[in-house]
């Protein structure tokens, strides 16, 4: 990812570090944190008290208090990573009991409704910079998480124009800190690409799973049977948590539909080529997105040899 | 995959062996035959002269006629590897060369198609044992074949009734020596099946990645950046042989139709769903298909450590 080497950044030191929601996104930052010191006292709460219990177990918080008032009290970082659907309640319930000066920061899926949503409850000297690192599995909870899962990864941060420029720069350090390249954008700019990158495929890789399981019974074993010939690729993706991405749709509403509209209108043109013979038509489609996978692979070229093997032996694709 | 140590058969030995077609799927069986001293002589014939000279030089075949007639003359197997919209062509072609007593077998991903296609034009005499590997890769040609490509994965046979039964027996040892789990199935099942398993799943993979193909340069040029978070896997899927997925589609219409057409139905039903904020109904689909994530991974677990292990260094899923 990188092209050229970046210069070293400072490390970001936070007094108190505050999560709200550590799942899988939430519990590998906290590892980061730990691992490189970063964070004075961190503090997670939960919608349940076994997640609560979980993240002190594993060591991932120091404490992690049922209120919310008690989590975000004297922090100086306050990280969602809750289910984006979360976000506004949460924040009406913690905003007034934020310390002056405070960073207040996400990594939810969807940006323009998480700053609709959470911006509004912040008090005035409180610092928001939400962000969205580009990475994940199809696992969630506390135990799924690892510190390098954002190593050589994107992190998109959205800050309202007008951000104080310091805020911005000590969330940058800490995504930069987990080994991730950080870009900054706006957030309807953001919706736009990820539900085209992202959100469609969920959707399909869910209707297409959905569409299987409908079968009748003898038929459905054979597919799961006979899965590796491409099926596969999509039960991977449409094993993803289930309230996550319903919450994703709900926030992304309109860039999703749109690029689905297109989509729609695609496959029923190829559906009409099929369906009357046209085989040059399809042959035609299926040699330009060769093209695309071209394009991908440019931009993996630069991944580090010690990166693709980390990846291959995290089962991933070396090249992303 | 397997069960239990299933009884180690005995190699097929073949005196002539003639492919026609020696591309990734061809070139991949030639090297098996190779390394474990299968056939006599192997001929390969192919559209092209440069196909033929590398597949001399790549030491895949010991000749590489331009004639059809030469290339079966003689052989006890025909190992039909071209797409399957050529093999009516080419069975009128090579039919009459054929010796007494060959089979004829291929390896296309469609299987009516095939039994309708070569089945008329093979004399009395000659054994038709149509086949189908579950395995591939999204790279094509002579040079993209290795002999592991077929270790531990499916091979579907569709025998006409009445076929004979050694000669099934015949193809069933050679997918054995490759490393495939051999199963017998109904020609129209077995395009069923696909159709669900591969050919929607390719189908999809296809159109996605040609829509964002359409979209303005700018946002193009993200769509590749950030592919990671989903599009990526389809980009690999749509990257396949244009002309072999053409035929595919061409050549089983009803069934890629009608599994398109329930796609299609459940996606619109999404996309309502979404549209109205109907969250209940996206969170249900959404844990139904987490299920058969987990149906997939139980045929999985019996996949032994060391299988595992190299399909980690091809990059791929080991679970599969
Ligand atoms: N997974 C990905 O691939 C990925 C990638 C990038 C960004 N994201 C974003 O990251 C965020 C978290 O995702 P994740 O994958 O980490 O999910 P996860 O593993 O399911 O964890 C979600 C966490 O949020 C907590 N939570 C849920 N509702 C809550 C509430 N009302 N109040 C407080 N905590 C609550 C959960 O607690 P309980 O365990 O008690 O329910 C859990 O600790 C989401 O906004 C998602 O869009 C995810
Ligand atoms: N790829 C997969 O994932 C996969 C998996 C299972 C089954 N299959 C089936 O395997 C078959 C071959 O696929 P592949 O992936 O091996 O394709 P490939 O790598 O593109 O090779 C196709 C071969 O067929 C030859 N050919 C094309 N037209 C011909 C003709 N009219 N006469 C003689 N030879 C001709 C080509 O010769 P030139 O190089 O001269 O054009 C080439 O040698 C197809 O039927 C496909 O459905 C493929």
């Amino acid at each position: 990812m990188t092209e050229s080497p970046a210069p070293v950044p400072a490390l970001p030191r936070f007094g108190k570090v505050a999560f709200i929601g550590i799942g899988l996104i939430g519990s590998s930052l906290a590892q980061v944190m730990r691992q490189q010191g970063l964070a004075g006292h961190i503090a997670a709460t939960a919608r349940s008290a076994e997640t609560r219990a979980k993240a002190l177990a594993l060591g991932l918080a120091d404490s992690a208090p049922d209120s919310l008032a008690d989590t975000v009290a004297g922090a100086d970082l306050v990280m969602l990573c809750a289910p984006v659907g979360t976000y506004g309640g949460l924040a009406r319930a913690f905003g007034p009991h934020l310390k002056p000066g405070a960073i207040v920061s996400d990594v939810g899926s969807v940006k323009q409704a998480v700053v609709r949503d959470v911006g509004p409850y912040l008090p005035e000297g409180v610092h928001f910079v939400p962000g969205h690192p580009i990475a994940g599995t199809e696992h969630s909870g506390p135990e799924a998480g690892f510190p390098e899962l954002f190593r050589d990864r994107w992190c998109i941060l959205t800050p309202p124009p007008g951000t104080d420029a310091g805020a911005v720069a000590t969330v940058r350090a800490l995504w930069e800190a987990a080994g991730s390249q950080v870009e900054v954008m706006d957030p309807a700019h953001h919706d736009q690409v990820l539900a085209i990158t992202s959100h469609l495929p969920h959707l399909i890789a869910y209707t297409i799973v959905g569409t299987a399981d409908d079968l009748e019974e003898h038929l459905m074993r054979e597919v799961l049977k006979y899965s590796a010939s491409g099926f596969r690729d999509f039960t991977r993706i449409a094993a993803s948590d289930p309230v996550m991405w319903r919450d994703v749709f709900l926030n992304n509403r309109e860039a999703v539909l749109d690029i689905l509209q297109r989509f729609t209108e695609d496959l029923t043109a190829l559906q009409r080529a099929i369906r009357w013979g046209e085989g040059d038509k399809l042959e035609e489609l299926f040699r330009a997105t060769r093209e695309i996978r071209r394009g991908i692979m440019d931009y993996g070229q630069h991944v580090p040899e010690d990166v693709k093997m980390r990846r291959l032996r995290r089962g991933e694709d070396p090249a992303d």
